[in-house]
Order: C-alpha cells, then sequence, then structure tokens
C-alpha cells in the first residue's frame, strides 16, 4: 500500500496527493498519514526518520522513501502506471508540462507560500514563548527555514511582502494568459503541470481576490474552477481535512 | 539535426550540451550554435523570437524550441533514446536522479551564479555607458534579471555575496558527503544527475579552491576529475571554446 506523509490537501502537500486520488482508490490502494503543522510534528524525530529535511510530502513506497512533490508525481508515473495518464506521451508535450512544474517549484510556490506565512503560520510562531520558540528552531534541520520561521515570529519585512505580491501579479497573469488560449497547461490533457499549478493556484479567488477574480483573470478562474469540479478534486476535499491556520478565532 | 543554442560549455549550457555529447555525434547528429553573451547575444530580437525569455539554452529539434536547461535533458532522454543511458531504469533511482537536479536549479546554481556574476558579469555591465546600461537593461524579458544586471553594474551587496558563499558551502559538503559512499550520484551511474551538478561544480576546484580542494572535499574532487576524464567531456572542451569573463586584461 502507498503511503503518503503530508499535510492536509494544499500547496506542496496536495501535489501526491491529487496524483494518488486521480490514479489510485484511497484506503485501498493507497493511504494518507496527515502530519500535523500545528504541532511542529514535521519537524518532530519520528518524521525527519522518515525525511532527514523535516519537510512533507513525503512518499512510502515498499519501504523506500520518496520526498519532493514534484518528484514524487513523477515517480508515481513512472513506478506505477495506470489507465489514468497524467503526463502525456509526447516528449515535446511532457517536456512543457515539465517547464510548468518546474516554474512552479522554482517561483510561483514562494511567493504564495511567503504570504500564507504571513497569514497563517505567524501566529503559530508567535503564539510560542522565546524559550518553546527557540527550542522549536533547533528541530528544523534547514537553515532557510529557520530563517523563515524567524521572520514569520518577528514579522516579514514589508518590502520583501511588496516584492512578493508583485511576483504573484506576474504568476497570475502568466497562467490567465496561457490558459486563454489552452483548456489545460500542457499537452491538451490534464496533466502534472495542471495538478502542480492547482495546488497553489486553488482558492487564490479568494484569498487573492483582488488579483484573481471573473473580471481580470478570467481564464484563470475558468480553469480552477474546472479542475474542482473533477470527481477525484471533489473526493479529495470530501475526505482528507484542509488546515485552517490563520489568526486565533475569536 | 538537433540544435543547441547556448553559450560555452559551463553552467546551465553545459547541461544540455554535455547530454548531447554524450549520446550523439557533434556535427553529424547535432550542432551548436554559440550565443556571444559579451554581445548580449541572448537579449538580441533574433534570439528571443526563438526563446521570449532570453536565456539560454534552448534546443531546436526538427523545428520545435524546447527551453528550460534540465527540461532540455530529460526531453532528449524521451525523444532520441539511443544506446547511451542517462537516467536510471528503476524508477525509485530515476527520482532520485530528479532530486539531485532540482536541487542545482533551485539552490545550487544559484549560489554559484551569484558570485560568478560578481566575478565577471559585473565588468561586462559596468564598461557600458549609464546610457548604454538603461538601454539594455529595456531588452532584457524577465525583471528578475534586470535587477541582477543592476546589481551586477553596481556591485551585490555585501551580505548576499556572504550569504550565497554559505550556501556554497553548504552546497559542496553535501555533494563531498554523498560522493563519499558513491561513485555517482544516483542509481550507481552517470546520469543527468552528475551533468546537472558537474555543470555547476566544475572548476569550482580553481574559483572556490578554499572550499573545494583535496583536503576539504576529496570526493567531491574525485568526482569532478572523474567526469572529466570522460571522452565525450573531453571532446566537448577541446571542440567548444569557453568563455572567458572576468576583469579586463592588462
Amino acid at each position: 500500500m502507498l503511503k503518503l506523509y503530508s499535510f492536509g490537501p494544499g500547496a506542496n502537500s496536495m501535489k501526491p496527493m491529487l496524483t494518488l486520488f486521480e490514479k489510485f482508490e484511497l484506503d485501498r490502494e493507497f493511504e494518507v498519514h496527515r502530519i500535523d503543522p500545528s504541532k511542529f510534528e514535521h519537524h518532530s524525530n519520528w518524521y525527519k526518520a522518515i525525511n532527514p529535511r523535516g519537510q512533507v510530502p513525503a512518499l512510502e513506497d515498499n519501504g523506500r522513501i520518496v520526498t519532493e512533490s514534484t518528484v514524487i508525481c513523477e515517480y508515481l508515473e513512472d513506478a506505477h502506471p495506470t489507465s489514468v495518464k497524467l503526463r502525456p506521451d509526447d516528449p515535446y508535450d511532457r517536456a512543457q508540462m515539465r517547464v510548468w512544474t518546474k516554474w512552479v517549484d522554482e517561483y510561483f510556490c514562494w511567493c504564495v507560500s511567503t504570504i500564507g506565512w504571513h497569514r497563517g503560520v505567524r501566529y503559530m510562531a508567535q503564539a510560542l514563548s522565546d524559550e518553546e520558540f527557540e527550542a522549536h528552531l533547533k528541530n528544523i534541520p534547514i537553515p532557510e527555514q529557520r530563517v523563515k520561521w524567524r521572520h514569520a515570529r518577528e514579522g516579514f519585512p514589508q518590502d520583501m511582502l511588496d516584492e512578493e505580491m508583485r511576483k504573484i501579479g506576474v504568476s497570475v497573469r502568466k497562467l490567465d494568459d496561457h490558459l486563454a488560449n489552452n483548456e489545460w497547461l500542457a499537452g491538451g490533457m490534464f496533466s502534472l503541470a495542471d495538478i502542480c499549478n492547482f495546488a497553489i493556484a486553488n482558492g487564490m479567488e479568494l484569498g487573492f481576490a483582488e488579483q484573481v477574480n471573473k473580471h481580470d483573470t478570467p481564464h484563470l478562474i475558468r480553469w480552477i474552477e474546472q479542475v474542482n469540479a473533477r470527481p477525484r478534486v471533489q473526493e479529495m476535499f470530501a475526505r482528507i481535512p484542509r488546515e485552517h491556520l490563520g489568526p486565533p478565532k475569536e
């Protein structure tokens, strides 16, 4: 049985999760072991024994661990081909798919992530005492992640937030332009390019409504709705709870 | 005939170039069209008609253009399988290969690139008059690249250079640790993981001798020598000239 260690269906965790849902049956062919970010479970020793980088997601397949969300998606296609194909057969189309998944990993996910941390993870970081926070930082293996947690606690510099919002603007414009003339992102089919971009873009019509809306990005909105209408996407959201990080409830 | 548009054999240009040399015969099966960085040829209109992002490398295959160095490498394996296999067959090993190529693109290449710009591109940028420089910036399609050129001309902030040197330290330690117990980076064979990392690491024993040397990183040095000993690597260096950017000669 394939086993995915991940947060709920959002961001990098959603990439392999949706790939699994599209290809396989939950409980019969794969299971999802949810890691609780509010308990910093991804930085716990038991999880770092699985992924020493302390990052989700990770896939366990017959005793072997595959990490890095986009790599896991391609691995599932390589190791477990099914009748559901999520990569174009034509090498040129497949290359276009990879240009899109690479762009998510190198550009799109980072700007959205920083704003997400500013709006959500910040409250987790600020709820800790100084002692608890410093003790927690020691559990985080990646130096750049420690810096990000410190930023979340102290507040991201405004010029950084402004720059990330600029990049979000570039990103949604790029997606909308491409989707104006294409039903899907690559190869004329629903592929890992759509999965990896949807993992970041879904919900932006709520959280970034001033940039992602029917007036400014109609094609992106159409595509987000189109992915959300897929039966396996609906099953994923129905069966795997989402986290709701944010300001403490009144 | 496959046609690669690229700079000389270094950094991102070297990734598909070495892949081509390992798999095919120069002049008979592929050609290399060298773009002259000292003439800003990659920002010229004729080249931006090929790659609108104004970045090298780009591959032309039967009238179609594939961009992004790592994507091109995988494309060559997908579209033109030959007896020379540069990807492991086992899906798990292939995933490990992709973790390494992804790491180059997201971490290793950037820190080395910034120092390379500081040491080389800076002199090109500073040789221009203010007017020439501003006119040139207008030809660069990617906003982040315009910022990088401005940094190169005005000088990269010292804290940025320090941070990149720290990341270079992390990178060469990571490579050396892994190569201590592995002949090649992934799957027990020379693969795209080695090609993409070698494209960045080769020459560091000269340019970063305080960090990459027989005492501190013996396994990395052994691997760099091992790749350099490959006949097709030697052929590549013999046949395709390298650029020598740097301070003006006395």
